[in-house]
């Protein structure tokens, strides 16, 4: 039976979009304006724009319809999603702009300036991965705003104490992203995830969905690396392309490889592969800056899918087990483990290429400090967001409908009177 | 039951086809040719290139898929459009070039040509998206060339008698094509649409098919505004692009939130939020040549799915019972009423830029008549053409082979033996 | 009753996957540079870019989902169609590159080269077509490197012995495919094709996921045809575009006029338009080279569209029951026939071009040879290939589990205690 009312949309879900919306449009009036000035990395617009594109089917489509393989959230999967997205990057847009405004009282938009936000969005996306099926759509929004601000006071972190340059700092996204959604979903635990949920399952056609989805974000993930880098360095990009390229393609073999040794029955499972085929992505954007030969960007790509299945295989169920947390789409194994590997590869890559001892040691220990920043900032947002969604004023959704489009959606059949 | 025969596929349909396209072949082999010179406006083929291929997914795929929703007819809503599509495009490219063929004897093929071909088979979709389901092949290839026919006359009316610049003028096919539509569907009403017709709904799957081409129309309607404009003046292209990202963003955001407030049940309607989250879109296309900040564009998109969410809920069932309009695709919420809206907000915004009052009231009787024209052209179209398919010659479906594949399509149980 | 183990997969696949993938990594380690000197042939890596992605997704994304429309083999038809086509991109990246190899000791990476090996791989895709569901992966992994090789050694034969630019053999590749395909499902035949495998069937939304890959090739296909094309030459790769653009729109139409004309009920069939909509892009992308106005690749579009439709219709069920070869995806009517009817095109168009009988003569001589050598080392391939996989050490599928994903893929309903 169909729930007849949907308690945490009208009263909850409404008021929070109108005031957000109507809030960051005040914002925007004041004090934003576009930049027409578009050469200032030696970037032009139409040497971006293709990429920008790429960057924004990952982030919508290919995320969206990664979260429709549960086979009663489809709607919910690539809806939320969307509006997830949309908010997360305008709020990113605001945060990243508060030092231009600053400094020059407005904040310039421009095509960078929304792909950084777009991938801010992505962190808060990857957290709410661990999440997906047993939170209301108020909550999720509220993930958002508190992810991205969690991120965006880690890359001032981490600039203000360390000097990291702004590209290295979002590349820590997977990492950032994973460790704070597992927080979130170990505050959030309900006792019902002991024994699976009944709905928590996917059928043909779905994983076909989230096949569709998947195959985006591992097509345009060269995108997704190369997109900020400076075009002024002849090859830069072209560099980060090819490197990614071939580490997803290897990813996507050792996956299909490892997912048949490391299965009971000795088969393939789609929805393994989905996770692990982007784990060289994941781990050569993090390790972007100490590449420079292919095979170094295929061995990265080959440990992070070995990684990454085994995680998903064995880790998951452990998580849930040992630590209750109930990690729905597996986002330790597909983004925080390669990601962590990827932070490991470019520590061995640049000390290999540092003369002497000394500056190994203190790029040694400026990339632990980084990596220490980004955990403990991680952490503490998933700590913080996880406190505040537990309190029941967001009423999240009951137990039997978990993972169920008809808690949120109008449903089909019940939609012929429309 | 299904027809053993559909009767107006084999006489009607392919005869139909192959004498268009053997004519469209004639006439491409005496009177065009391609333009080697694609430099004319500042565009260079690779600058080009990535929008173009943009706007040929959303009128392909975006608009096919658009129409996969209902549940029964996902073979024709892809299929069909496909059709329609490369008919009128190809009819569009030769009208188009009427007058440079006037002048040189040729018409120049390039991509901007395509692009805007395209954009006039996009203003036939739109108005074919009120009749989906009611008609067979050859009446939607009827509606393709009399709709483009329509449009591109339009265009040079409004180019003759108020020196209407090209790009504003195509701007106007979100109006053309719902107007024309509207007509279409009034005059070809069927009794039986008083009652629903019982294959009038969608599922689960089918929602997803349609969410994956909203996704991509959503995705690339900021290279459908920019792809047009001239290359040449610094930031106008990222200007368009920016404000309409911007204003989708806030049109997903507030069609969500409307969408709740106005749901009896006080839930989420997905084919409602497809429909809405594309109005800013459309509403900031119209208004492109005024707007100046990303304010503007927000606040807009936040018109646009604040009227295009209510008209869907309201506008609909009463343009149905009241004037006998079934609008299958609900067009005129997504096209029509957002683009009425940006035509008014750039009325607001250049009378706001104007410094005196003669070219205040100069520039408001020039626009009005522009609308003027625009609906009076739009609704003679579709009269004109309503008037022609009601014609029994075209054999339309009968009332209970509506939205049924079956009609039209080998269908897949019974393909096992091709 | 799903089999409770899949003896191809622990013993052959895995070990097959993991020592190719170390393999291929210890060459790239000791053999391979990225290219940092990306101007070499007048692109640049931003005017490149974007036709790099849509040909991979073409590759990866297209031919994926070309292939899910069988009903019970979607996770097959894209999941192993993305580990083919990863394998032998690597693969096709080492042997395209030996030449360089040998002069210089390095074999250079940049995204022309990644373009190629793509397409090389797509030659292994097309034959792949002719055997789905009808072998397990390890075998169309054989098939792929096979293919590959052979591929490559076609090449080397037209470049060494008559001279043939690479840019036209590899457009050779549809030809080589399909041929060497027919002869791989001919030796492979298995008695139970006579009658039809019950699950060779599709249903209402495998064809939407298929229609789906088909759109995304249809929409690129431009891309394929023009993205090795030298940008130097003004308006040559516009010319590429525009006349794929226009066949391809005109083999849509006819493709659908011919489908209803062919059909016994006459109606359309959807898979049989997939397949046909295609034919143009086919065919000018053979003929490419002889093609100067829009008329001249509409009309290759028109004479493709009709011969591969009905190709598909007649001559599928009599290549079954005549030649026992049973063609899963049509690959003859949708690659082959039409490919051979490109370079009869050619061949006329250039003749058609020559001023003198000497010259007519001598380049129909260089034609056919080409044709020859390309026809035998294709079947050659097949044969080879054909007779490799016909041992049973690689444990094909039992009749009754072709088709079927259950053969390979942990099943939906069982992934439950994941």
């Amino acid at each position: 039976m169909a729930p007849r009312y949907a308690p945490s949309l009208r009263s909850r879900l409404a008021p929070l979009l109108l005031f957000l919306q109507i809030g960051f449009i005040v914002i925007y009036a004041f004090y934003t304006e576009i930049d027409s000035n578009v050469k200032a990395d030696g970037t032009t617009f139409s040497s971006f724009y293709s990429e920008f594109q790429d960057v924004n089917v990952m982030v919508i489509l290919g995320f969206g319809f990664l979260c429709t393989f549960l086979v009663r959230y489809g709607f919910s999967g690539s809806g939320f999603n969307l509006l997830v997205a949309v908010i997360a990057t305008q709020w990113a847009l605001i945060l990243n702009g508060t030092e231009s405004w600053y400094y020059r009282g407005k904040i310039r938009i421009h095509l960078r300036s929304i792909v950084v936000a777009e991938m801010c969005a992505a962190s808060a996306l990857i957290s709410i991965g661990t999440m997906v099926g047993k939170t209301n759509p108020v909550q999720l929004i509220l993930i958002a705003l508190l992810e991205v601000s969690g991120f965006v006071l880690n890359e001032w972190l981490l600039q203000t104490l360390l000097k990291v340059r702004p590209l290295s700092s979002i590349m820590l996204l997977h990492i950032f992203g994973a460790f704070s959604g597992l927080m979130l979903t170990w505050i959030l635990y309900r006792e019902r995830s002991m024994q699976r949920f009944e709905k928590e399952k996917y059928d043909r056609k779905t994983a076909l969905f989230s096949m569709l989805g998947t195959v985006f974000l591992w097509m345009f993930w060269p995108s997704f690396n190369s997109v900020l880098l400076d075009n002024r360095i002849p090859g830069r990009r072209l560099g980060a392309v090819c490197s990614t390229y071939l580490a997803l393609a290897v990813s996507a073999v050792t996956a299909a490889a490892v997912s048949v040794l490391s299965n009971p029955k000795g088969k393939l499972n789609l929805i393994q592969m989905q996770s692990c085929i982007l784990a060289g992505g994941v781990a050569v954007g993090v390790s972007m800056a100490g590449i420079h030969q292919p095979w170094e960007a295929m061995t990265i790509g080959f440990a992070a899918a070995v990684v990454s299945t085994i995680g998903f295989r064995y880790l998951k169920i452990h998580m849930l087990l040992a630590f209750q947390c109930h990690d729905t789409c597996a986002v330790l194994s597909t983004h925080g483990l390669p990601g962590l590997l990827g932070w490991v590869a470019q520590l061995v890559l640049q000390i290999k290429d540092c003369d002497d001892h000394t500056t190994a040691i203190r790029f040694a220990v400026f990339h632990i400090s980084t990596l220490l920043i980004t955990i403990s900032v991680s952490l503490s947002t998933g700590i913080i967001t996880g406190f505040l969604l537990k309190w029941n004023f967001w009423r999240p959704p009951q137990d039997k409908k978990c993972f169920d489009d008809q808690a949120f959606w109008e449903f089909p059949h019940l939609a012929v009177r429309k």
